[in-house]
Formats: C-alpha cells, sequence, structure tokens
C-alpha cells in the first residue's frame, strides 16, 4: 500500500470511526450472532493474491461487526464498563504507526521517558507518593503477576536462582486476599508455582471488606503451622461490588509482620483524583506496589495498566538479565524497560495516555468520574425506593448491585435466582442495555457498571425501566 | 472530542502518518537524544485544562520525535528488524476503535472468532498441522511462559492446586535450552518458580545448533541425580545467529523421555511459508507447542505474538478459572479465550493479522520475506570476498553475523572486540543504519538483521559501505 493508497483509505476510515464513535447507539450492546456463525462465514485459507482495501472494509461490516459486543456503546454497563476515547484512539493510531518497541531505552528513548512521565502525572493525579516508581505492563492481571513475584523474591532467599522446589529450606508459602478477590490473583499464585492453595480468601464484613481480625488470625495460623506468608493484596473496587478493603489497618499489619503489601485499585484507584473520593486510597502510600487501570476509567483503549512500586529494585532483582545482544553503554542511571519484567518487547502505550490527560485535561476527567459515581448513586436511589428491589450492596463507585425481590410475595431463593437470572436476558436482549451478574452471599445479582464517557442518565433510565418491566414477566415465564 | 473534530484532526494524522511511513529516512535511525532529555522537556504534572490536539501533535513534533528510534526506517538493521506495515496500521487504528476486550466469547464474538481463524489461515501458511489449537498473546515471552506453565502442569501432579515449595514428593525440575536460547526462556523459568538454575544451557555444535548428543547426556544425567526433565525448548532462528536447532531429534528424544517440546520460532517460522524454507519447520509437527510472531517478520505492528498448541486443554488445565461474574451460558463449544492464559483482557489483535493477509496476499508476502533472505545472502558474499573482514556465522535466515579482521595485520582478541565495537558506535553515528552487535565464541560481532518491508539492496549496501569505509577508523582511533 502507497502513500496515496494509504491516505484514500485512511480518510475512508477515520470517517468510519467518526461516525461509529458518535452513533454506537445504533447498534445492540450485546452481540446476538450466533457462536460460530462468524467463522464460518470466512475463507479456510488466507487468499494467494492481495485484495483491495474496499473488500477487507466490506467484509469487516458484513461479518465482524454483527459480531462485536460494543464496549463503546453508552449502554454498556457490564463488567466494568471502558471508554475507548477519541484522543487515545488517535494517539494509538500514531502508536500502531510508530510501531517502537520500548525495551532498551535506546529502542525507544521517547517510549522510554513519556512512560516515567505520564505515570509522573497520573502518580500526582491520585495522590501517590513520588516515592513509587512507575511501570507500564498490557493487564492489571500481568502487573499483579510480577507484584507478587516481587513479594516471593523479598520473602525467599534464593528464589531467582534455586526456584521452589526441592528445597527443603523453603516452606509453602501464603498470599492473601479476600473473598472479594478478583481472580487474576488467583492465576497469579498458580503461574508462578505457589500453587492455588497458596491464596488464602479473608472472610468479609457485611460491607463485602476484608476482616482484619479474620486476616491477623490466619497469618497468626499459617506461622503456627510452619507456612511462610508473603503478601497481602488488598483491594480498592472489587470486582462484585467495588468494596474497599480496609487498607490502613492491612499497610500496619503488613508492616508488623514483614509482609509485601499490593493494592489492587485496578478500577477504583482513578476515583482517587476526586477529592470526594481520595480516601479511597487512604494508607496506600505505605504499600509496596499498586496497580491502577487507566483502559478501565480513565478513558484508555484497551491495553494500558499502571503498576507503581516503592520497591522496584525487587521487581528487577527478580527479572533484570541482559544477554550480549541488548547490552548497552549507556549511563547505570538510564532505565530500560525490559528489566521490569518478563516482557522483553513493550508497544508504545505511554503516548495514548499522554494524549487524553492532555486533551481533556485533569479537571475534566475528574468531572466524568463525578459524573459515573453521581449516576451510580441516582440508580441506587431508584433501586432503594421501589418496593420490588433490593439493593445488595453499598455504592461507593458506580457499580450498583441489586436484585428483584417482589414485596407482597413469597419466592423462594432459588425462585428468585431464576427469575433474576432470566430477567439480565430480557434486558440484555433488548439491544439497548448490557448488564452482567454477580453473586452475593449466595444470591444472584443485577450488576450496573457506569464508567463510558458518553454514558448519560437517560442510558440509566433507559436500563432501569427495562429491568422494571421486564422484571414482572420474569417470574412469569420462569 | 466530537466527531466533527475527530474527522479534522484523524484526516491530519492520516497524512502526518503517511507522510512518515513514505519518508521515514529523512530521520536518523537510531534517535540521538541525550538520556533524560525528553522527560526535561515536559511538565511535571498534567494539564487542569484540556489542550488543543494541535498544541499536543505540535509538542509529539518537537519533543518526542527526535527521541525516536525509527523502526520504521528501511535502515534499520538492529535486533530484528520489524515493520507495521500500513494495512496493519489502519487494522490497528480500528481495533483501538472498537475497544474489544475479548475475554469472553460474548464480550466479543468477532474478536474471538476471527483470532481462531487468522491463525487458521498462518498455520496453513507455515504448514503446521490442524492439530495445533492457536491463541494470541502480546509477546513470545508471555507465550513461551505459558508453555513452560503447561509443560509443569504436564510434569508435575497437583502443581496448579498445591505449587512447588514445601513439598517432599516434587524434585528439583530441569528445562533445556541451548547456549543460544533467547532470554524469555530464562525469565520464565525464574517467573514460574522453578528457579534459573533450572534451566540447562545445551551447548551447540559449530553451527550455534544444540548438540542433541549433549541434551541426551544431560537428561540421563539429571535422571540419574533425581532432577525432573519438564521440558525442552529448541528454537528455529536464534536471536544472536538465527541457527536452527535439530528439530526431529530433539521431537524423538522427547517422545521417548515423555518431555515437553516447545518450540521457539518467534523469528524464523514465518519463513516456512517459503518453499525454500519449509524445512525449518521439519519435526514442528511433533512438538507440544510452538511460538511465531507475526510481529517480527509478518509486517504486523507489534504486538502480536502467535501461540499453537496440539494440547491447549493442558493449558486450560492450568489456568482455567471463572469467577461468577464471568459465568455465561453459551453452549459448551464456545471458547472463552480467558481460559488459555493469565491475562483477563485481550485487544482485539487478530483484526491487523486479518487485514495484512488480505491485503498483501500470501504470494506477496513470500516475495518479501524471500528477498529479505536474498538480501542477506548477498551482503554475506561481500562480506565472504572482502579480505578484511571475516563471517562468523551461517547465515540460514536474513541475518548477518560478521566482524572486521584486517588480513596481514595482528590484532589480538581484545584489540579486535574494541575495533568492531567502535566500528559499530561509527556507522550507528552515521544515522543512516542502525546495526547491533552479538557475541560469539567469545568474539564481538557485528550483527545485520534485514526484515523492513521497504528495505532494498541499497538500503544493505549503504550499511555495507559505512562498515567498510569506518573499518579503518575504528582500529585507528582505538
Amino acid at each position: 500500500m502507497d502513500a496515496k493508497d494509504f491516505r484514500t483509505h485512511g480518510h475512508a476510515l477515520v470517517d468510519w470511526i467518526a461516525e461509529y464513535l458518535e452513533h454506537s447507539e445504533k447498534y445492540p450492546v450485546l452481540s446476538r450472532v450466533k457462536p460460530g456463525a462468524i467463522a464460518a462465514a470466512l475463507p479456510d485459507h488466507a487468499p494467494e493474491q492481495g485484495e483491495p482495501f474496499e473488500a477487507i472494509m466490506k467484509d469487516f461490516e458484513r461479518v465482524l461487526v454483527p459480531g462485536l459486543t460494543h464496549w463503546n456503546h453508552p449502554g454498556f454497563f457490564a463488567y466494568f464498563a471502558i471508554t475507548g476515547s477519541a484522543p487515545g484512539v488517535l494517539a494509538d493510531f500514531l502508536s500502531a504507526a510508530l510501531n517502537q518497541q520500548a525495551m532498551l531505552w535506546r529502542t525507544s528513548p521517547a517510549a522510554t521517558e513519556l512512560e516515567a512521565v505520564t505515570l509522573g502525572w497520573l502518580r500526582r493525579l491520585i495522590g501517590l507518593p513520588d516515592a513509587f516508581e512507575g511501570v507500564i505492563y498490557d493487564t492489571a492481571s500481568i502487573a499483579t503477576m510480577h507484584a507478587i513475584v516481587a513479594a516471593r523474591e523479598a520473602a525467599i532467599a534464593g528464589v531467582r536462582a534455586k526456584g521452589l522446589a526441592g528445597r527443603s529450606d523453603v516452606p509453602r508459602g501464603r498470599v492473601y486476599g479476600s473473598d472479594q478477590t478478583h481472580s487474576s490473583i488467583d492465576k497469579a499464585v498458580i503461574a508462578i508455582g505457589l500453587g492455588h492453595e497458596s491464596l488464602r480468601k479473608i472472610p468479609t464484613d457485611d460491607r463485602f471488606s476484608m476482616r482484619i481480625d479474620a486476616l491477623a488470625d490466619a497469618v497468626r495460623q499459617d506461622r503456627a503451622d510452619g507456612v511462610l506468608p508473603i503478601a497481602v493484596v488488598p483491594t480498592v473496587g472489587t470486582t462484585s461490588t467495588t468494596s474497599i478493603d480496609p487498607v490502613p489497618a492491612i499497610a500496619d499489619l503488613c508492616a508488623r509482620e514483614h509482609l509485601w503489601m499490593h493494592v489492587d485499585a485496578a478500577y477504583g484507584g482513578v476515583a482517587a483524583m476526586l477529592p470526594s473520593h481520595a480516601h479511597v486510597l487512604a494508607g496506600v502510600d505505605r504499600a509496596d506496589s499498586l496497580v491502577v487501570n487507566p483502559h478501565k476509567w480513565l478513558f484508555t483503549p484497551f491495553d494500558l495498566s499502571a503498576f507503581y512500586c516503592r520497591r522496584m529494585d525487587v521487581v528487577r532483582a527478580a527479572f533484570a538479565l541482559t544477554p550480549e545482544y541488548l547490552k548497552t553503554s549507556e549511563p547505570a542511571e538510564v532505565k530500560n524497560l525490559m528489566d521490569t519484567g518478563i516482557q522483553l518487547g513493550r508497544r508504545f502505550r505511554s503516548l495514548k495516555l499522554w494524549f487524553i490527560l492532555r486533551s481533556y485535561g485533569a479537571e475534566a476527567i475528574r468531572a466524568h468520574v463525578a459524573r459515573h459515581i453521581q449516576l451510580a448513586q441516582t440508580l441506587a436511589s431508584w433501586v432503594d425506593a421501589h418496593p420490588d428491589f433490593e439493593r445488595l450492596a453499598p455504592v461507593p463507585f458506580s457499580v450498583v448491585c441489586f436484585r428483584w425481590k417482589p414485596s407482597g410475595r413469597s419466592l423462594t431463593e432459588p425462585e428468585l435466582d431464576a427469575a433474576n437470572e432470566k430477567l439480565i436476558d430480557l434486558v440484555n436482549a433488548s439491544g439497548d442495555t448490557f448488564m452482567a451478574h454477580t453473586r452475593l452471599r449466595g444470591k444472584l445479582s443485577l450488576r450496573i457498571a457506569i464508567g463510558h464517557i458518553r454514558t448519560e442518565e437517560r442510558h440509566v433510565r433507559r436500563a432501569w425501566d427495562l429491568i422494571v418491566e421486564n422484571a414482572a414477566r420474569a417470574v412469569t415465564s420462569h
């Protein structure tokens, strides 16, 4: 494709995307394709001869667009609602063209240093001390795995060289989360060889926050049993209910017990930009590490996860390793991003965060986040005011968990679960709204997560109306 | 940014990128900025108020562009030369706008199924049997780590649940590579808790290929010592010299010894598309897993690494884990990509591979790869014909390793190393060429890797001329 064709197709694509970003509401949020339909509509082999760009775009629209679930739709309320904002999309386009691979400083001084600069900006916006050094990973799952590897490195002598197996001097290890902890912690302990049983899930209180007394008991019991406590992973904004673990008390315990504290603020961390929510990161200044995801609630196209660490030397001690062909002669203060992790290659991810922070400015970003929190409060007030609905968790951020529970009728818990499950399917079938579920203390819960930059009250209202309208049908058809 | 502004800035950006992709030669390949200069030119804090897009682009050009090392320059010969081709860049733009997050089939049926389709296309292009199921990861480092975790899962009973530590029934494990193995294998064994010492680097022969006799001896010796052999990682296209390990013989040994064979074909695998090079993947049909990187030699913007596995059930056994809020009711044949790895979130990476394979067609891609191999042979012939240069390795793909070693003068090895190191710096300072070095049997080697889609003979000629011209200066100034 020469420059002339690139311009032609590029300009057409800009128009397609502009239309898409503006009118994403014309699509059903949740894709309606049947499993296997997309694969069946495409050939088994790559073409031998090149095809015109227009033909590819036509197939994209015909075959793939119906198979998209529109994360960009303002009625997307499932999981965590995210936004690939316009300035971020343009910056990611530029990043793809530059094709920087920032393993070493010299392979992209711009990507290496802009990463430090933008992570410095974000750190100050959320009130984290300058002692935290930042690095960008693709996902919070990878960031968390690095945190647990660092914790293991700090806790077990010789683990980098000798590993964990066949050593009589290394007992079983333990990592602590709550019963609301994200599955990435489970995957991390499995991957790094501590084993799934090494993750102890501490019970939570009626606000779904980790019980500090139960954590202290567990650590005590483990020590008595000869198990080695390694790390505690409190969460600021758990996935089910966005509950907040008591970080200051956990920080005290970690200091006393010499445990690594890794804070999973992948979702909730961004809210600390608001004066009203700065408290959600209380105690985090004493964390060893923290993850916060700009691709969740900072309008950044997927993927960009920010990892902050007060002891990045430990991460480097675990991973730094320079083969001959990557040795360079820059001064010692030069940072090579490959030293802070498993991945050697790294995209120029900071570019999109830089464009977004500059294009919106902190004030507008705070306003959007505050608006999402306000919309969630509004929805919660509708739930609370309706006699046939029951709220199942507090709403510290922008996620509301509740269920249909009609007054004046006695349904069993299994009947309520079935009715609410059916209700979600009916609402999602509308095409206007897509929400997910969770299960809280055994009860199936509707779960509305507000976070798209173009979500307005009318979208939340539409979801609520759909829920109310369909509730009766759900129990009838059950 | 509204749709009108998006169009305005998007169109301007298309023009900027078209110009950049066409005229990347106007920039010095290797950035000339001083460490810290970029960070120093940017403010410490994010702006409170949003800024015009033009102002951000102006700073991008003023501050960041001088800090780019131009991986897109046809004179880029360092590491592995890669290409973010125009169709791939456009597709990645589209992918950023769609912002798909393909953790579950339902969260993006299109991304989930197109991944299977495009990986099927690539599999057939490189001659891999259909028994290999594919999944896309960000990097080969992550793909390899998943492979070693799967090998560990297959070799050690109960490792997912119980881990490696504090178990008298689990001996030390062993993974085998060659002394040319990529550092990602080192990082993988460190990360997953086997420990760095568990990687045994088997000596290579005079073509830098793993010695099968030495491998067999090592396995025998380890078994005798009570160490558990787990996996062998042969490489097709090592990083220093692109040497090829004897995969068929290693496959025999792995079958006999019940070891997982993971083939690192991150660089070399793509060449198997050529009838002349199909043999480089001989024996790979018996591998348990394989990684090949479209972002290396298939003109795909970074990042996209293709992982193929004949035993994906083992990968799933290691990692599948579904929290309540991710449970879905699709039929059992539906694949959820989150089950095949650590990362929960996944970008719509297959879109760019699909655009590239269709836009070029297999024939044109083969022609580009063949052309790169031919250019490397041409360079090797110039090296071989020159009395003052010595080739240090065979050239099976498109990388040439050699050094300056003047005839008729007796320089010590340290003097030769110093002169060649200096020579590289002199050549790289030209701005026309950027090459890296490696060390082979103790000798410092120049290393020219050809792989950019717009690299022509004149660029290779220019690099060679610069090397010849500067060689005398290198030893004088030494």
